[in-house]
């Protein structure tokens, strides 16, 4: 329950660890672990992610923001201090494939990813059973290009009564608007399968499979108003060859998605990931 | 003394392996290593690699040349068989950048590869020290896009002196004429610097870079005239963060081109790819 | 339902991929993939794996058994032939930890592994009620030092009652007694938590953690009689770092197993695996 | 020139990175990259590295030096400070193989390693050639079991000469003695050829092929004076077949032997590796 992270990222100059360190040690916070990058020591951008342990820490939590305001502003500072006990509620949209989907629950159960798991909605029905035996509220939104407005409203209805901090796209396959995409900055963790750049939008492994590559990816990213355009988070391969065909590669895909999908989400709820424009600084 | 190949490629039907494997136990040849592969038993392509130890193989290889052709014609074969002990006369293509050069070289002679080293093409003069040391021909061809006819005149005289059977582009930086790559079908190997299809072309590191992705990667194709859409032969990664800027992508990417490229030369040099239209068919 | 395989060993010597491959062609069976192996082309052990199409093979097979006998005796081989259609009778053991057991359990439901999976043993309740929800039957049998005997007498009785073919040990932590091991050769697979040769025995992570390694990986394996000296099927690692504690080695270590156990399962059920003394030659 | 780096461990404690960051401000630096990790927050070692940029950091180095003194003093800190311009003064050792020691020429050629290599010495005489081409001293020293102690005698002595800081065993097949493995703690890096703790000792490939492993591996560590026991600094491994005789598994393993012992060098060259007991964690 003493367990806390600082986030910040701020015009790279001298001084910027020795101030949030010792702000640190004069709450008798001990640091457990600290990360830093600098996009360019002289003008660029400065990125730091503490987890630290402090006595009373949720009694102290709001005294601390407020005295780190000081701290900060005359770097200019972007910055948040969050406790580890407090989970962050996500939502999981998926389509017909579950594998992803799957391999969240199971990840979440066995306790490899941590998060309030506050709901699952789903364009398909076949999921259901397995989400609601986990206690989890399984909402079923009818969505395609036909009724994407009205789809997105029941969606954003649900995201505010829940308080969803998160958004897992786990395999689903409806395109988001700019309206909804620009609501969630950041928040919408997508998975691609392919190896982005290669094979941006649809049906990537039939595309792989006809220009013979010899190996297959998957990528998870930040959803952007672009399609598969967003800040990559995550990203891996497997060898394949000439002996497989689509459905090969697509078994074999749906194992790199899941492990890739997985990392990125376990990431962004342990406060790992920063971005920088386009891309990501991840701490992991 | 006594090692050979048969490579074929036909329509698939019944019967082949039986007709090709009566032929080679007719002349007591054992096979030592044998791969197939067919993209389609439905009206598809056979794709066979043969290789076998036969008694007296270089005095019976004119004769089995002649007879093979009896067995291969009901079977509309596209053939060849092969000496392992005749070495393919091979030139390497370099530019300015030495490393995938020097690993060729070093596998050569290592034996890791086994071919008739028999000229280096340069426009550039850095390599000629090592290259001569080792008592290969260097041959220093200025070209840029202003001289190109020329240039690739002087390389073809080259080419057809020195009776060259492939063209290993070792990060050679100069794009071929259409008459150049068509003079030389599946006989030119190309490194390029990015996991393709990502990264077509120029500057491919830092087009990585910019894009943020967390694995950068090398591929080796048999160039066509279509830059960068040839038959991808071989394609490898490695992973990368944000720390990783331009200069470090270069530098690791590097490291995935040299072995990417020795791993498809050797597999050249071993007849062991085959083509597929634009896709290739690797026993390895 | 025309599908077949056929898989042999014998002492290598010319002619025996002749004489199968007119023995299918005689049948007008098409060969749809073959693979073969020569531990030493001179006096070693041949091994050969041809899946064919076979007009009306279930109303054949019979017959093309016996005929086969006679194609095989000259050249003295190990053999059988098999039909696709014909699933593999499978039992899985699982202890506490269930995560190879999901695995499976999500393979097969998607088609990825094609068996019958006819019952799981295990000598712990906590996966009873995933398994049932599949229609499969779960028996608990509690087993221990203590009652080894008495509880391999149960599981026998079951693995004879249900005609079990393989058995699976997704992580069944019991050791297993000589006389259970000896009756079923090359048909139990176990996984085991650690690269092989590599921390053989107990505690596996804590002793990689303990000796600082910079990989850590996982090894499916035939059981013999011997503790983790079984012939190897299939490993892979991941990369780990002075940041992971034991925890981490064993969550990161889950996602190896599962894929390396999969494999393995994969490669058995699709008569893949030949062993050659105390190897596999895998033709994956 | 105005680059430095603190390295340094201590028990862990509140207000170190504190105290750290205010010395390194207090003298106008700024810090570029940190690395920190503590083996255990209650009681274990914290570990840092710090890469600064500091205004006339040559002239101020010495005072520098003094002054961290002060405030290291009360943590217990082992300490260093340096600058990334003074070169490591190193020495390679080699034997009859010489794919490691190529490799590092390589990467020092083309900036990759950035040391001081002051001299190569072999117990044979085939690489005098290529070292003496680069402009490096080659010591030739006849080693054996016979002479063991009179060959390290003539080494010590080139390394006291040479003021030698790093000693690179690539591919030296010779033992050390326990007299010449406490003279230089933690200062020499071996690249031993299996993925360790499996196969110690000799004849690894050969007894990788005879258990039938799938994965090969390299090990790169510090040698102490148990065999093959050192801290790990880095492994690899590639994926290996029932195909690979020993030769292949050696052809194979030379690749993975150059990249890990190459990796592992330039992590000491940049100061990125600290020991903890017989582990260690890298800052990479």
């Amino acid at each position: 329950g003493n367990r806390g992270r600082i986030l910040l990222k701020c015009p790279d100059q001298p001084g910027i660890v020795a101030a949030v360190s010792q702000f640190l040690f004069s709450h008798g916070a001990n640091i457990i672990e600290s990360s830093q990058y600098s996009s360019d020591p002289s003008g660029g951008t400065f990125f730091l992610r503490i987890e630290f342990d402090c006595p009373d820490f949720a009694g102290r939590l709001a005294e601390m923001r407020t005295e780190f305001e000081s701290a900060a502003a005359p770097f200019k500072m972007e910055w948040k201090i969050t406790s580890v006990t407090e989970l962050k509620k996500t939502a999981i949209f998926v389509s017909k494939e579950p594998h992803c989907l799957l391999e969240l629950l199971w990840a979440w159960q066995s306790g490899d990813i941590v998060a309030d798991l506050a709901i699952v909605i789903s364009n398909h029905e076949n999921c259901r059973k397995i989400v609601e035996s986990l206690g989890i509220p399984f909402y079923h939104i009818p969505a395609s290009k036909e009724n994407r407005q009205e789809a997105e409203e029941k969606q954003q209805q649900l995201l505010l009564q829940y308080e969803i901090e998160l958004i897992i796209l786990a395999r689903y396959m409806q395109i988001l608007t700019k309206k909804f995409t620009a609501a969630h900055p950041n928040r919408i963790i997508n998975i691609h399968h392919s190896f982005l750049p290669a094979f941006v939008g649809a049906r990537p492994y039939e595309r792989a499979y006809e220009r013979g590559v010899k190996l297959i990816g998957a990528t998870s990213h930040y959803v952007t108003d672009e399609l598969d355009e967003g800040p990559i988070i995550e990203q891996d391969i497997e060898r394949v060859t000439h002996h497989d065909h689509v459905d090969d590669l697509k078994r074999i895909g749906r194992s790199i998605e899941r492990s890739v999908l997985s990392r990125a989400v376990k990431w962004h709820l342990e406060d790992r990931i920063l971005t920088d424009g386009n891309k990501t600084v991840v701490f992991s």
